[in-house]
């Protein structure tokens, strides 16, 4: 209904006051069509669902992951995903899952889609589950990894031996808890995006992550940015969606 | 001098043990040609020098700018540069300033190196100094750039109004202060990366950006990464990164 | 006694100083009549009492909850009330008891006393326990209650879908964790008082709920107010004294 | 153009990949007719713009008032205005300006269009610039103002002394700093809306209004709500909302 | 009225409901005689009116004063009292001026009313302003007072010089800033109650007082209570509260 | 040994350098006669030692009771004590023990040593544990003690009612979580010492006790000090200590 | 490679441009001949591998403890290592463990490669899990060791009869909770380095070890440096390197 | 007077019951000899006094530097001299002045006590005034200095670059504001005490050198210690009585 319309039916009586009054404030948004959202879905996000396990039940787990199976969906990620949820779904689908970093994926399946490989470092051994959501959803994403772990600064030269994986590397990852300075030091030595994930790994002024997160944001090298800590699965998003972005010939 | 040859030296008494012991400790970097390293400095970062002007006299400024000047440098970028200094490096080279940013750039050209457009969003015109920081940036690093300002979350529509040109961007920058929600919004449109920068702008319990940084930090939308408050140029250089990347076939 | 008098008595010796000083003290107060204190109370305050439930034993909610009822009370609210609590009180009496929210209500009844509809949207699932804390406390009270959720920013499609049912609202309640944002943009939308509820959900910078409650308090949408974390119960109670209020004729 | 319609197109040849694919995330936003949109915002928002002072010049903010004024708008708000830019609008229209609250109306005119009145109380004299701006901009959206200042806890005779025209009040505003114990006094007396504004008024462990802003967000009096530090503007927008709400029948 | 009165009322039309129920509201408090309450102020508090003249200007400061001096009072204090309020204030009054601690008194006279002495010890010089406002606020409530400054824990042999005194005291006020370790030794050496005043002095980690306040709040010396950061006055309130406190006998 | 000896017998060799060295550093602190210390600390502390039981062992508790004990020892006071610990003592020794607020004491006697009486007045019924370690902490260090609990702020009435056991008492120990204001508003009512006790009663923004502390540290009535934390024993332990100050004549 | 041989193979067609650009960026590092780092760790960092118990299975340790025995290493030390761990440890080689601080030594030898002993100074018996762990990794590391317990500032006299120890070492390892007071004192007293240890001792306002860390680093004692909150370990490595530092002559 | 004597005296009556308790509780303390205290000084603190300039007037400065060099000290060191203070004194004795870092040094000379040599390493130029406190101090109290500025780890190469001087240190100071990785990266190179200094560099959520000083305290390299943010003076002195320190020889 146009403007006009409500007004004249407002004269006409056919509309009371407050019907046009909340006609009036919806106009804008009426055409939308919002039915037709939802099939827009993937297409506007550019990545399928993924189903964040923390807060549903191993039942409701298994009914979506169920969904899009017989959708044909392939490398269906199940993040924070507890183990008695991966036990049922295992009883009906064909789950990978990794306890440690808590991922599961239905149909998992090897596809590089993206532009090079994205490197995954991290500080110590104990940022691994942190690390291995990141890598898990690389890989259910399209991207190739390559996973160098326990390189801390605090022994310089574990980094400096693997810088050639490293500088030859699309994208960076940089996993570190206690002071976070490995996302400074990596960042210093690439000219690639770094995203660095502070966590949650330390004790007493480590502020469950918090040292770590300033650390990285006031990295003195530039081209880094951040995201929450202990959020692999989130770092991992932005990698992958740098990685796929088209060249300049599209 | 090799492990062994530093071992006979000791034995033979033409080292001592201190010397010695120095040498075996520096083994591992003594070989790296420290002298060859600032040449190769362009080359492994990807991105000329940049001049932090906050803590530098006008004099200094210059200098440093008239040196790249000869070596034939073009878009020679200078941060956080005072007015004063402004004026003396006007005295002698070809400078564009932006009082509002205080970006400074000395044979300023344009170029499109990148792979596509990046837009730089905002909440607020408040937010416009962080905003040029980075677009200005972006734009003397070889992007094209599109500003869409002041279409903060409280009035949906003027975001909703410029889809378009966010949809069709290779790289989003989201500049917001106060609740940042900006981020969360934009992040949930779009499917390319998104850099979120927080503002100082707000009074209050807005705690001169933390509660923006924290905000965007929890952002629920997948694919944003953060940087400092007020960082716009560190936003740019991560988003240019990003938009100069190489695509599958190199 | 009035001051006089109290002046007199000391001369006179019936008082000793000290007796007289505090009696002093007391004068401003002493004509209060307490003990028709409590009965006044319902009318002060416009609500009969509700029973806080997480620091009392089941049986102290029982004796409470009998009482209220013999007095002839419906809607009897119980928050934040243990299972235990729930199935003791059910032996006794016709009790409604969600687990979610740990609400209870004694002898529900539907009533509509309200001048309109209160909308509770939320961001996520996860929002739901502090969700009902919110709309049973709002129905109890008195008011109808439309629930919205799993709205979230992050696919403001979503969201949109649902303008009419905000837009038609007389109140709006906003629960939301992560960073908060839902506030904003429904502040932004409206024209009516918002009440935003920041939710403990979320995890690392989330700092059990308090980047919500800043990104809240920050809002830049105005004609928005704040309660604590987690607190759905004092948000309804908010809300339904705005829905009950007078209108210009009384 | 609909989806049908874009996918013959691709096959065609008159749309490219990309064309389409930007086309297809549009989608659901396109029909928006965002045009129209700055029309229905008085109507969507209740209430005319409110021109914030803050970060504009004397130029910008005339010129956006005269505009105002040529529209024939009275009660034009213009909030934290700096003394240079009340005495350039007054050479050109008719101002009223507030040199404590920083608030400044032009065209002001006595209106009362709410259904009851609000009240301000406030902790003490340093409180009064945040009560101004609140009071000022309740009566410029049309409601009568009750101001009772000066009334702290620490004296509580005082508070009670005005008991008669708070608890006839619609809405209260509470407005304190240091402890902020004010808006838990004054909410367990009435049985309306209580709006907390806690001021950043204080020394020490005040830490500028975050103490008295923690205080109110735990009140242990139920129907309160928060708004930031100081932001006696948005506590007003709020209890005129409520002031304006429509009773049982309209 | 009484409640049975303003039910007939009602009954009879003389009242509309909504009178009645304000004043069913009010009624617990309706017979206070507030006016009364003012002069019951000194005697409720035990202490007469002091200017705090950190938010009044000099004129107002002056007006207050003058009333109060013609009214008889002594040791009228004034605190936070800049100079330019001291100058117009001598003008007219009797006034002693401290510009240390901005601690103005007319018509100073000494008294000492209190039990025993009173010792305020001090970390270092730079505390020397909170100790003063400290000093002489308690001379100006009847208090005889020994000043022990510059007695940091770092020597503590100063410490230990002093103990006589300190000793001796019947309430000690330990006022330092940095780390406050004062509290905790002092605390430990005597048997009366200690009071410590955490101040702002100090730089970094410091955090304008915050370490040295949460170090008192901390101390292990049981016996110790603490006022807010450089909130000398409100410690000698305190001080001179328990050195007038009645003995056994009264 | 004086200086002078000592340096002769390092002339003479009969002490080394770093003998005499140290000899001199000592020096000052040498004629302690530390031995005789600790019979001097009931002495200079006013009150027999108090048995922390937090860290202790049932044993350890034990032992030390039973030597105070034998000893002669009355009233004495164990805090923090496990219901374990509790147990094994009660096979031994006269103990009571209080299972709420975690306090024991051996061979309990009932004892008036002090000038008055001190009041106990706390907000909510929650915070009945730290109200109960300050009573009975109280008891036992000779003191009459009256209970005022639930008289939390936001039922001005309740507080109200109990005014005259208020206003007679010699301390006031002001016990209230959440936003803490009770200690306020009792500071601004009597004119004794004030000690407010800020609990971890709450949840959300009330930060475990913080929201409360800061509250009383701000707090606009004077003659007010705070103590830790959940800390009713401390606040007894200064309470207990103004009670028995010795009046003007000793 | 040579850079000029790098660029004639681009020429010559046998690199890649990206192969070439590679090499470039690696050439400062290529011939750092990372394999013998390893070799050089010993040397380099002064000592021997320490195993981190804490995130280590007991396996893991076992493994590691094993190797380094087979290698003949002396005093192995293992932090944070569960009792399980220490267990399985003890079934296959020669562990000392104490349970308290959870530190195992395999190996244990008594060494004394120090220039003087290290005192251990602790504010109370609460904080001996820290102090222990500091005192045994002292020892392992070839120290002798003072410990000096629960002579916290409360009680000055327990720790001025101790002063003839404190005064006589080289280095001073101050551990206390709470206020952290301790290191001022004793920072006060000594003329050597002093390091101070926070630990997490305490309650309500202590912040788990943040008060006393934020009074640590704001000593007034110069000469004092601080550690992590409860990183006893990291202070006795500190200390060892001091106590084992070259004199004048090597 | 002995303990006995004390008391016959209260039985003779010449001693009042008062007087005798407070000598009982002075007698632990009565024969220090507290005149003699101050000669001691020097010899106990090994280092003879400093003048903090910050809160001194230049007339008070000079006075003391005076009577210092009346006695006839060499490197009479002030710190935070204003330059005001330091025109003050040239006009009278032999000064040395450095306007960025503002120490002054009367009557300097150049000695070399230490054992070894002492590195200070920044993080960039802006972190010179810290530095240059640090390093100045240090030659005043008999140090040999290597100054090795603007090595951050943003620039690895920078600081490999001068790792023989680093490793040939026999303390290094760390000075680095934003992230401080630089003493982790440093921490982990050498096998000397490294002390931490965090400074105030940076913006946004550097927080004014938290993030520094945090990131510091969790560096997980061993060996390293952390003064206050900007204490380059504390971390002189500390480093100083390390590289005093006695050698096992004495």
């Amino acid at each position: 209904m146009e403007v006009q319309e409500i007004l004249k039916a407002v004269q006409g009586g056919s509309l009371t006051l407050e019907e046009a009054e909340l006609k009036l404030k919806l106009k804008p948004f009426e055409d939308l069509g919002f039915a037709k959202l939802d099939e827009h879905r993937a297409i506007r996000q550019g990545m399928q669902e993924v189903i964040y396990g923390a807060s549903k039940t191993p039942e409701q787990i298994l009914t979506i992951a169920q969904k899009m199976d017989e959708n044909g969906c392939k490398n269906i990620l199940i993040t924070r995903m507890k183990p008695e949820a991966a036990e049922l779904v295992k009883t009906k689908l064909d789950l990978f899952y990794d306890p440690l970093s808590r991922i599961g994926i239905v149909n998992r399946e090897s596809v590089d889609s993206g532009n090079g490989r994205i490197v995954v470092v991290s500080g110590g051994t104990s940022d691994m589950p942190v690390c291995e959501e990141a890598a898990l959803t690389l890989e259910a994403l399209g991207n190739k990894v390559d996973r160098i772990y326990d390189v801390g600064v605090a022994g310089l030269h574990r980094l400096l031996a693997n810088l050639e994986p490293i500088m030859a590397a699309n994208v960076v990852i940089a996993v570190a808890g206690m002071e976070g300075a490995l996302a400074s030091v990596v960042g210093g030595l690439v000219d690639v995006p770094v995203i660095a994930v502070p966590t949650s790994v330390g004790y007493g002024a480590s502020f469950k992550g918090v040292s770590a997160l300033l650390s990285m944001l006031n990295s003195c090298a530039s081209g880094t940015a951040v995201v929450n800590i202990d959020n692999g699965f989130g770092a991992a998003v932005m990698a992958s969606r740098i990685n796929h972005m088209k060249g300049k010939n599209g």
